[in-house]
């Protein structure tokens, strides 16, 4: 099902099976967090842009318009009408982040929804059946994220209680799998790592679930507020602990930097807002670094946003004509602006797959990063 | 260059011949206020939903990015990337109806603009010239289009204005078209019959700018208040008095069946925000009236917003889907819809069109008043 087919250091080129088609990894997967890409990207935008796995969040599908009438609808790929692999979350990080006043006890988490406010109980179990009822290729395991900040022995607690409920998720989600009515029966469960910034604890809890034999690893709870060395040092001492035969899945990772980064320490899978929400205010991704479209030098540069970007913006517009519009607070701006990101994205993940593939990922590391910190100007 | 292929009562089926291409006519054309159609319809979107002419507002472009800087950049169609039709409003109503504090002088209307509040000054020229350095296809006549409740009196002056004013425009265009650093030398101007709610000042007036030999005339200052009824009597007693052999323009309007009723008296071209601005709200049209997808009976439905309809959002997607993306305030949601609604208008100018070729219109006509008066359920 998961295929190493190339490796340089610790950098893995491998591909996953799944029962929605085959994913090349490293991969960047899109975020759609209510089951549509922020900024108007339609179904046959992810495509065209190179889009593998799509990314939904299970709290906020479960919060609107409710993961039951999801399934009712036949599951998100029908839903959504996308027939690649979609991985959900677990809903965990929403409700430790954005719900109101919360309980966690052992059996799982009271919060208030951000919508309407009205009280949800989320605990191992809940989140598989809301999951399962997506009907997701890729569940991730409920865990608890705690702050980065948290001490040593409040980590410790917690990491043993998302160790718990990761098996109480395995045993769940192999019961709704034998469902008759179970719309996706071949969904997979991958397990998150947690730690903190605690070397010892991540190591001990990377061993621990890795003994459980899931289809994949997370390294979850990291990009919430460390430094970006700090996180390398997580990733440099946790990975080696995880399954080589198995995916790795650095959640809500990053910038084109922390993604070769995590590349080199072995990473598979990707997935953040970054992309998205920086289109969305004219932040743009360049092989010659940023460029913010609101500054007045590109008012009259009549370039596409990247010379020879093969993107649906840059086949068809100037810098000038995305500045106005997004000037003008037009919808097409941020439109065509998250388009180009993703595409950035996209084909940044599948140069690395090449350099992958020819045994020249550290060369094409180097070069990417130098070019993007050398600017435009240079 | 504006040829009528067939007619049938008052109704005409023509073909207009510009330097950007043939517009088939009636036709409706798609509003694009700021060089872009609100809910992130781009180029490419409206050569799918069969767009002929798109329309610009000069008022909005003059403010903002500014005429002289999309002249610099080649004009409206290289800066929006359009090869077919635009038509360029004058201003004027904008002027009057957007613009703070006023004056009205001979000479022309000193306003604050609506975006910094900064003092503008447009009259014939002014109007003509902006619209010469958008590069429009065809340009509006700076008009001014008097309060639907104006007594009599002024009524009767304004217009005698609009005359004048008309005049300069026309010469003004004159002088631009045959400057060397003109964009579009054939550049096609449109005079505007104004008069409000009385019948005589309509038709003395349409007699007079029909003297000037103009490329086509638009009758304006309607749909600005007054019943549908005033408005088809005032088409009813004016466009007799507008030459036959030139296209006719009513402005801002309207509804399918506004349309049909104008169609019926002879006009050529409409233009309205009506399908957009209902679109980005959830408001659809369908050939069994319209629907509101807010409203909960389609939380479940699968069915496309229309059975059988063959715009990209009923191509793709369910009711039930859009309702959510709407309800979650997604752009994906206004984009869909909107596509639907432009979609619906451009077919039904079509279908128009087919009903006219084939000396049916009358007939069409009353069985799509019927069928959209009919309603879904019936």
């Amino acid at each position: 099902m998961y295929k190493v087919l190339k490796t340089e250091g610790n950098a893995k080129r491998a591909e996953m099976t799944t029962v929605h088609g085959t994913i090349q990894t490293p991969v960047f997967m899109n975020v759609g967090t209510v089951a549509a890409i922020k900024g108007a990207v339609a179904t046959r935008d992810l495509y065209e842009i190179g889009t593998q796995v799509e990314l939904s969040n299970t709290y906020h599908l479960h919060v609107r318009p409710g993961d039951e009438l999801i399934k009712r609808l036949g599951g998100l790929h029908k839903f959504m009408n996308w027939d690649r692999p979609i991985l959900t979350d677990s809903g965990g990080f929403q409700v430790f982040s954005l719900a109101g006043l919360r309980k966690i006890k052992e059996e799982g988490v009271t919060f208030h929804s951000h919508v309407d406010g009205r009280i949800i109980f989320m605990g191992p179990e809940e989140s598989m059946r809301i999951q399962s009822n997506l009907a997701s290729t890729i569940a991730m395991a409920f865990d608890e994220c705690p702050s980065s900040v948290a001490d040593i022995g409040y980590v410790k607690d917690s990491v043993d209680r998302t160790t718990r409920w990761l098996i109480r998720c395995r045993d769940e989600m192999n019961r709704l799998n034998s469902l008759d009515d179970t719309i996706n029966k071949q969904q997979l469960l991958f397990g998150i790592n947690q730690g903190g910034v605690y070397d010892q604890i991540r190591i001990d809890h990377a061993k621990r679930i890795s003994e459980l034999e899931l289809p994949g690893y997370a390294v979850g709870g990291l990009a919430v507020g460390e430094s970006h060395e700090e996180m390398y040092h997580i990733l440099d001492v946790t990975v080696p602990h995880l399954p080589k035969d198995k995916p790795v899945y650095l959640m809500g990772v990053g910038t084109p930097a922390n993604i070769l980064e995590g590349v080199e320490r072995g990473v598979d899978f990707f997935d953040c807002v970054y992309p998205s929400r920086n289109g969305r205010h004219g932040h743009l991704c360049t092989n010659h670094g940023k460029i913010n479209l609101f500054n007045q030098q590109y008012e009259d540069d009549l370039r596409p946003i990247e010379e020879g970007c093969e993107c649906p913006a840059c086949r068809m517009y100037s810098r000038a004509y995305i500045r106005h519009l997004l000037k003008a607070k037009e919808m097409l701006g941020m439109r065509l602006c998250v388009l180009h990101n993703l595409y950035f994205y996209n084909k940044m993940m599948e140069e690395i797959r090449d350099a992958l593939d020819n045994g020249k990922f550290s060369e094409y590391k180097k070069s990417k990063l130098d070019s993007m910190a050398a600017g435009e100007d240079k």
